[in-house]
């Protein structure tokens, strides 16, 4: 008998204790994911796992491909993030795991996605070819192809994707001047809705928070069109025309960001595209109310959660730059130098915090909104959008 | 050498592996916690554990004590649930683990609490003794105890406490005709604000999602207490006085609930007390501008997150209905008959679908909102209220 050992008992079983409790050890105990989410690191094609509760970095996803204008959808269970690359790929992460779950290389050019209120359809925009494609969220196979097709043969870049109730998704599509929605009740067979002629070069789109009106914001003629989807037979209509792109056209350093959610209250806060300007729109008469000068073009125009603050940041050369408007007395409160190259800001969910990433400082701001203080910074190399977790439980986001 | 054992060296390591893998087998893979909720089982001191995507019971937490008119509140991350028990009883539930990980006897008799805006704190509105005590969300040691005297040695029972944006918490005082403020930034030094005489009775109170308004409903008299919180020099106000509680004081079977956000747009849905009415109030005017005539005394009138719908459960006898208002046409869509004893409702983070508990029918309805089919009944003994961790990204919730 070589290789016989002699072992009491209770020393075997000890030796096997002793290496399963260590196997035990080195699984980690389960924790939640409500307050995690992830910061884009453009140059490196990583994502970086973070903890809005303890304020760091947990760790890194990399081999994400050209993560510039990189956006993030979220499943229902908060695990899983969906990372739509400028290159077209799209990938399915567990920000659990920190694994790549799955991956497809969908288009050539993509400029973001959605994902549907039940969370079972993955939706991605794109430049090229022009066009929705929407994929099973579970396994990211392709669902349905919805070809942007305005003209035999001519394909529209897409903008302003965002998810509507049902299995329905609405966009815009800049090359042709309409905005579309898509209902995928029937995946195999999409229902489409056309609107057309509804205001030159729709550029981006949000949805309020309540589903109930689409904006979309114009790069090629002086005003937005709006979309009453309660309405018994929906229609676009201009709002806002004349409110000065057209009057003096400025150069435009960076287009305009819709998407955030800046309603507060009844009002809707914009960014004026190519002008100093944040201009403050009543959601019941869609009439400008009001105009705030700023520190230079805005791009991302975010209302704090609870609708009592407006965050702005701002395209080349003022982009080291964050403004504070209080939605009450119209103010600016505080201008804030983060760092430079502000790309993009994100509200904790019950919004006592925002992160703001300054890509050319490589860091990640943690701050404060009702003091304004700086409460952490995070050391993170480029990084651009930051996503978390509860935009899950959002619409239009 | 008794208890000796001869193996081969091979067959020891083959062993401890089995032991390892089995081990690790029954370690299961992460999970996120957007899709998790709890049900109170409210006869057997049980909390069940559920998901909201697969629409099942992932298993139950036992030992809760008495969970009549059990509330929940969730930590910051999703993982805990914070329990307050009918008996003074506060526990805090690891949901993934399924463990009890604190608990506290910390009154006699209670009915409900809250969580602070960061997560850090947790209050708990106690009738016996009547004040709040408010706890490290960590560990749930006492951070500080503010009775609720009113008076020499007279001790008020509390209802309606909400979380307000910093560490503070706004609660009424049933028994003494107040709503009071507690600011905890210096949590072993609590500052409490009192508005006084605002109304006989305040019996329960909502914060509106935006954390501006403050609605006391009032047992003792004909209106409701109302507090601008955004005001620079907050005052209660009265407001709706004469809606009809006092014009013929119907025999009130159960108090109705304010809490549950029945804001929709610009209106708050109110159920009228006593009367088998929801009375609908203009958020600019806090002017009534309609009422709704329903098939009970409601209890619970609750806004899908979207505000597109109202839906209304109601006392006994009438408590085997709910009720659906379309918000805009103002009519009642829909009257279902779930089971009977219904409790409680609880949207899905998107409002796709609506939980409802019956409790003497002994199950859970899961119902599509659009179609309003049942898609899947869940057999729970006694359940009641229904908490989604999507309430611990909200305000006043």
């Amino acid at each position: 008998m070589t290789n016989a050992l002699r072992l009491p008992l209770s020393l075997l079983f000890t030796l096997s204790l002793s290496l399963i409790l260590a196997a035990c050890a080195s699984t980690p105990a389960p924790i939640g994911t409500g307050d995690l989410g992830v910061v884009i690191e453009r140059a490196n094609g990583t994502v970086a796992v973070v903890n809005t509760s303890t304020q760091t970095v947990l760790g890194d996803i990399p081999g994400l491909g050209d993560l510039s204008h990189a956006s993030v959808v979220f499943s229902r269970d908060g695990a899983h993030a969906y990372v739509f690359g400028r290159d077209g790929a799209l990938t399915k992460l567990n920000i659990l795991t920190r694994q790549i779950e799955a991956r497809t290389q969908q288009a050539g050019n993509s400029i973001g996605g959605a994902i549907s209120q039940d969370g079972r359809l993955v939706a991605a925009q794109n430049y090229e070819p022009g066009g929705v494609k929407v994929f099973d969220a579970q396994t990211l196979a392709l669902v349905a192809d919805i070809p942007a097709e305005y003209d035999a043969g001519k394909l529209s870049r897409v903008v302003g994707l965002a998810d509507l109730p049902g299995h329905r998704f609405i966009f815009s599509l800049f090359d042709a001047d309409q905005i579309w929605i898509a209902d995928l009740s029937t995946p195999q067979k999409p229902a489409v809705q056309k609107f057309k002629q509804v205001g030159h070069q729709p550029y981006d789109a949000l949805v309020t928070p309540n589903g109930r009106y689409y904006i979309a914001g114009l790069f090629g003629e002086d005003g937005l069109a709006l979309i009453d989807l309660w309405a018994p037979q929906p229609q676009a209509r201009r709002i806002l025309q004349g409110y000065g792109r057209g009057q003096q056209p400025l150069p435009v350093y960076k287009m305009p960001h819709l998407r955030g959610w800046a309603v507060a209250g009844r009002q809707v806060w914009l960014p004026a595209i190519g002008r100093h300007e944040v201009l403050i729109v009543d959601t019941d008469t869609w009439q400008e109310v009001g105009r705030i000068p700023v520190a230079g073009q805005p791009v991302f125009v975010m209302a704090r959660p609870d609708g009592r603050q407006i965050w702005v940041n701002f395209a080349v050369p003022d982009y080291h730059r964050v403004q504070v408007i209080d939605t009450q007395s119209r103010q600016i409160v505080q201008t804030l130098e983060p760092g430079k190259a502000v790309l993009h800001m994100e509200f904790t969910p019950r919004g006592e915090a925002v992160w703001i990433s300054s890509r050319d400082a490589n860091l990640v701001s943690v701050i404060d909104t009702q003091t304004l203080q700086t409460l952490s910074t995070l050391s993170l190399p480029s990084p651009s959008g930051i996503f978390f977790t509860s935009r899950a439980a959002r619409m239009g986001f």
